[in-house]
């Protein structure tokens, strides 16, 4: 129902841009179970991209919503009971309706509560988890590199897209390395975080996870390159990264995609 | 004591400055319980258009913030249980100071407990409710369109602000329809939330609220037209949209005013 | 540990120069648990400066994170119980570690509930306190003024802050007068919450007190001059001054403060 076309057969900046096309006629959309300093910036960052986000975390009304909802985000920012909550009724609507998740497990390298429950929900069959190489060796217990994301994701049976100066995306059986992105991203909270969502975005219209995150992570890195073109420093490098998301075409994912 | 010098005639772009030159002038308090995601974004709004915003959600300090309020943004996005034991105890206070509140029944249409809360809140007089088409549906049980906004405008007897392509603002005796606006407004998150804390504002300085619902609205679609003429995407937009809401004039609104 | 390679002389714009110089190489981490709708701006501005945000005030973590931080931002807007109760666990943390914490007491002067406790918090021994006239007010119960804030800041024994047109910066025996800034800031929201932040900030490079504090507010005062030159309105104001302060040195602290 959501499938592609054609398979990744390897050339991703095209691929990326099929997928991004199939996300702006079709406008999925996508529950964010979030951290709240993400919340605005992650909902205009999925608007910009094309998907329809919500957001609430609130006990009587999360089944509804990701009931409703093409795909579902859990992201581990500022994880208080309300989320833990949230995360568990979404989760199993979810799973009721096959719909897929992804995981964001944001700093877990800092609280050891937050790691186990990371932990504990690697077991639950998400998609994607998206993660920086510190949050990767907290769930991992492993070193970072194109290996270790390779065997872990296959141990887990889920698609790894580990984010940095080079990203690393596996499904354990094929992998890519995309080149792309800006240093000015690491200046812009919240970034990682929208980052995961947006791949939550091209879950909803490719089933190929590998393809559909991989797709994202690319759109991602070439949008921050092209802002950095037009900004002065984070506060206009975050306003043109959602208008390069918004205007990105296919002739910028070829011509700029830098992917192994 | 808030009453307007003149009443609406029907010329409502030089109304709605007239409104927009007092609410700088007075520099109203509006507090806005309100959604996660929108509560930045409806703070700068009302600062942009020359309001004071306050946002706690707090009970043990809610009633405090207002009984010093001129108006009380009711916003049911997120509507956790914090927010909907908020809301009783921010009604109270506004009851008893007859202080004017609208309301803006975000989702509606995606959550069954959302809308009966909603349902029941119209009962309890607001000055004025901003909704979209799926929002009055879900509210109204009827097709939108300008008879059906008058006929349950007269039923409930408050103002209803219908936003979209066209918006259209009826108290069940008079009605206006705005045509200004852009399509970009719908690509920034919390747009219309921003929307219903303006019509709050301008409560506080207009006694009639069909004039000051729809001096809110105007005021909001030609300030989205103006950023428009600046933008490369929505980032870009919405910061445009704040500069243009606060450098808003008489001589913009009367040349752009669509009104009918 | 912290300590300046240089005591404050009274050439306060090359010491401030210095104290951005040492946070843009340590990059230090600032818990901040601080009121909603200011969460994102205050993490972007950390990051423009230098600094590594994080911002749970989830019960099961914020101890964790506070373990971890420089220093300690306690921000009393939207002074929710969750919000009380992290700023319990986290100020014992930030005692149990010698590390310095600021308190910002947002709007103090609309709740009582919310004054009480800030009052109670003055005996917990902040490194410094940031506010404006109305919280100085309702906390020292006093007129505002250099004097009242020099002898306020004796009688507490910290460094206060109190914002205005002319920032007033004492510890009860040495002050600084910084008159620099724009009036724009005041139609951005969280922006006195962010300079409280970036205050902690320098606290975490800077161990003498006053001399961190007036940094802080006079690369946020120079920044909004800076960006206030090319801005059309509070919009793009807040974007230019994100930018400014990542890019701000010590020629423009140098040839712009205004310090006395």
């Amino acid at each position: 129902m959501h499938g592609s076309p054609h398979a990744l057969s390897g050339d991703l900046p095209a691929f990326a841009a099929d997928v991004i096309a199939r996300l702006r006629g079709r406008r999925p959309r996508v529950h964010c179970i979030t951290n709240s300093v993400a919340q605005a910036f992650t909902a205009n960052i999925l608007l910009a991209i094309g998907a329809i986000p919500s957001m609430t975390i609130a006990p009587q009304e999360v089944a509804d919503f990701a009931a409703r909802a093409d795909a579902l985000l859990v992201n581990l920012g500022t994880l208080d009971p309300e989320r833990r909550t949230a995360i568990e009724i979404a989760l199993e609507k979810a799973a009721e309706r096959s719909r897929p998740w992804i995981l964001d497990p944001v700093l877990i390298d800092v609280s050891a509560s937050r790691a186990a429950y990371a932990r504990a929900l690697t077991a639950r069959k998400p998609a994607a988890i998206r993660l920086n190489a510190a949050e990767f060796a907290a769930l991992a217990g492993a070193e970072t590199g194109r290996d270790a994301v390779v065997h872990f994701a296959t141990r887990i049976a889920s698609v790894i897209g580990l984010t940095g100066t080079t990203d690393i995306v596996s499904d354990g059986k094929r992998h890519f390395e995309i080149g792309n992105g800006h240093p000015l991203m690491s200046r812009v909270t919240a970034m990682g975080c929208a980052a995961s969502a947006v791949v939550g975005a091209c879950l909803c219209v490719e089933d190929d996870a590998l393809a559909a995150t991989a797709s994202a992570l690319l759109a991602f890195g070439v949008a921050g390159e092209i802002a950095a073109q037009s900004s002065q420093g984070p506060g206009s490098f975050a306003v043109a990264f959602i208008d390069a998301l918004h205007n990105l075409d296919r002739a910028a994912l070829v011509a700029r995609g830098r992917v192994s």
